[in-house]
């Protein structure tokens, strides 16, 4: 099994948390989506753990709400000691509802707007991350009106490929996000950041993409921004506080993705970091990471139910569930990988290759082609498809009318609703 | 401009049904989506008309919701004596609540639950458009259940390739929806239906596929269905009264998409029936087609604030919006092509190059790459996205928590909200 909260129960079924996840479809429903608490717990306290053993004092990772937002996830991380990083008011307003301290939020995004800027500081946001000279004029100029001054990092493009998928790939030159080192900008926002009265430059950010294995890509880009802090710190003699790498470790999709050990990789990261320090004479800065897909990704599992099987002889087979694209886009959109099993018939030989498509009515609706199946998987069957704890919810959609699904939440052989399914009500609620 | 629904007005703003985009932006915040009813109307009559004028009695073309689905969009195509396409129980709901007769749906989706049958018989729906055997038995046993006798039509697949994109291609052999001819499996399901006590086989139906700017793809699907029903005729004795040929014509997304006729193609496309009608010695069947996009795109206009220019030199150059895949996954999903303006810059002259992009932490959130526009954009202008009335407010998620943008009717010279702006606390209102 891909991650060890999964296992096969006496009765043949898939068990996801230390549950029976048919049981679990027949009481709460299908499509699913089942989040494993205890190991979101888990995956917090490897980062914090690493970062409070390999860190500078001051140095903590942060949770990226958008990898999946609702209000018990804010609670979670509050009591494991994260903070998080927002990207919307949306994102913003959920946070506060359940309770999590603003002051340790990073409010990202490549268009704040004013309504944005000024919700965010009006709650006392902890950081903005500043994307572009727009913002931190617009920043500057609404901290005036509540007479603050904001602390904010500015968002650095260090111009690094890190070789994974274009969609997922933010810190190259042409990156939409930041300002670059390589044609000046980076070193000019900074000048504008230092001089602007109600701006507290506090450090900066930077993020090389998502799905990332290795420690080199860290490591890197590590390099280059502390390079770059050691040019600030000659030419304005600016002594950045904080620098935040981004992101986080790539997850486990498939058997194919390896394992990867986060604690030895941060503390590899971190030698290097004090070595680089030293070279270039310049402060150790607290360090902050954003993981979001490492926090929750395999804390997530989506529980379908099938409708009909479609063999094509010579052709193709297809198992239709009642849910797809619209409760994971993933595939639509990435052409991500995913495992999945028929959750009711695991010890079945598998025997059969299918393509597990969504309801919806586009041909572009699939979870995943030529998934290994027991060939008697039949309507009714249950299908779990593992590692959606990142990017489903949040990337839902209410396409072809369909409802959202409800989230349910496993701790302890305990499971409750934490996000109710949508009803047919909910879905014309706006319609005038 | 590609649609006479567009003008510049003396203000050098965009006007869109003969209003001003850029106070329609003021008036109703952005993002928004505007959605011209006029423009609406005369789309469903090019159909209903030609319908009228060229096929034989009892055809008509039904709407695919699934293209753009609010109450207030079936009112309208009721008014103008459409039928429908429902895909979902929330589609049928939202019918059903904007007083659509269900007896003109036909409801398709290659996996309907249990649930959704039991509730469409329920509700009297017209047709059922059946995917597959399992959907059958299953329809037939619960229409048992209500004493009905239930019409449906058989989904069937012909095997065209239509050279369009691969996942809006729909006819070939490998689909995931309906039964095809050449494995005869086609054949197979006729035969069952034929002999199910509770199902009235009222014909076929096939799909194959979106953005068709010629009739020579309708041609050549009527003569393979035509040929599949005289077969049909010679083996069973069964006379299908209705051929679904699925679809409409395409749309202009960009000058470089063509101008089509509809008019003319269905008279094209009737002429070449009836001669195949005589040729194969059948009946002339009722014709049914189902447009969505061509009844909506062209109606549809999105406006967006910008939040800021980003210009990375010798690089790219980035302007930033307050949606983005949101609201228009499009690009995201199909690399689909779109025209852009700046709504309040009309008479400018369009010196500089950019991509315009979403506010999503996402490096594909783009709404389109290297469009035209005036060296002046700035944070502040008003962006319109053209042909934005089908798959854009339907595919619409809440990624990055953002919530979705209204719907605003223009009609004679009058605005208002069909759909209103979610706000933060539809945003959770099902958390807990």
């Amino acid at each position: 099994m891909i991650c060890n909260n999964l296992s096969v129960n006496e009765k043949g079924h898939l068990a996801f948390a230390g549950q029976d996840t048919v049981e679990l479809a027949k009481e709460y429903k299908t499509p699913l989506y089942l989040i494993d608490e205890d190991r979101i717990r888990y995956n917090c306290r490897v980062y914090v753990n690493a970062f409070s053993k390999y860190f500078s004092n001051g140095s903590y990772p942060i949770y990226a709400g958008k990898a999946n937002c609702f209000k018990r996830i804010y609670e979670i991380i509050k009591e494991e000691g994260m903070g998080c990083d927002v990207v919307s008011l949306g994102e913003m307003y959920t946070a506060i509802k359940a309770g999590f301290p603003l002051e340790k939020a990073f409010f990202h995004s490549n268009n704040k707007t004013d309504d944005d800027i000024d919700f965010a500081i009006e709650h006392k946001i902890g950081h903005f991350v500043v994307d572009s000279k727009d913002e931190l004029l617009a920043i500057n100029e609404i901290a005036a009106k509540h007479c603050v001054k904001q602390k904010i990092l500015l968002r650095i493009t260090p111009g690094i490929d890190p070789h994974t998928y274009e969609a997922v790939n933010t810190g190259k030159v042409d990156s939409k996000f930041g300002s670059a080192i390589q044609t000046g900008q980076a070193q000019e926002i900074t000048g504008v950041a230092l001089k602007l009265e109600n701006i507290v430059l506090d450090g900066f950010h930077c993020h090389v993409g998502s799905q990332v294995f290795d420690s080199d890509t860290f490591i890197r880009s590590a390099d280059i921004m502390l390079r770059f802090i050691r040019d600030m710190k000659e030419k304005y003699g600016y002594v950045a506080p904080i620098l935040n790498l981004g992101g986080g470790y790539g997850v486990r999709y498939t058997e194919n993705d390896p394992v990867i050990d986060i604690d030895k990789n941060i503390s590899l990261v971190s030698g290097k970091i004090n070595e680089m320090c030293e070279k270039y004479a310049i402060d150790l800065p607290k360090i902050v990471m954003e993981p979001g897909r490492s926090i929750v990704a395999d804390a997530g599992l989506t529980l379908y139910t099938v409708g009909s099987i479609k063999r094509i002889p010579e052709y193709k087979n297809y198992v239709s569930i009642d849910g797809g694209m619209t409760d994971n886009p993933r595939y639509a959109l990435y052409g991500s990988t995913y495992t999945a099993f028929v959750a009711n018939k695991m010890n079945e030989e598998k025997d059969f290759c299918a393509s597990i498509v969504g309801r919806c009515c586009e041909s572009g609706d699939i979870i995943q082609e030529n998934v290994p199946l027991p060939s008697t998987v039949q309507r009714g069957d249950t299908i779990a498809v593992l590692t959606t704890g990142a990017y489903n919810y949040s990337m839902s959609s209410n396409y072809n009318r369909l409802p959202k699904p409800p989230i349910v939440a496993l701790s302890n052989g305990e499971s409750r609703v934490v996000v109710k399914r949508e009803t047919l009500e909910d879905i014309i609620r706006n319609d005038i």
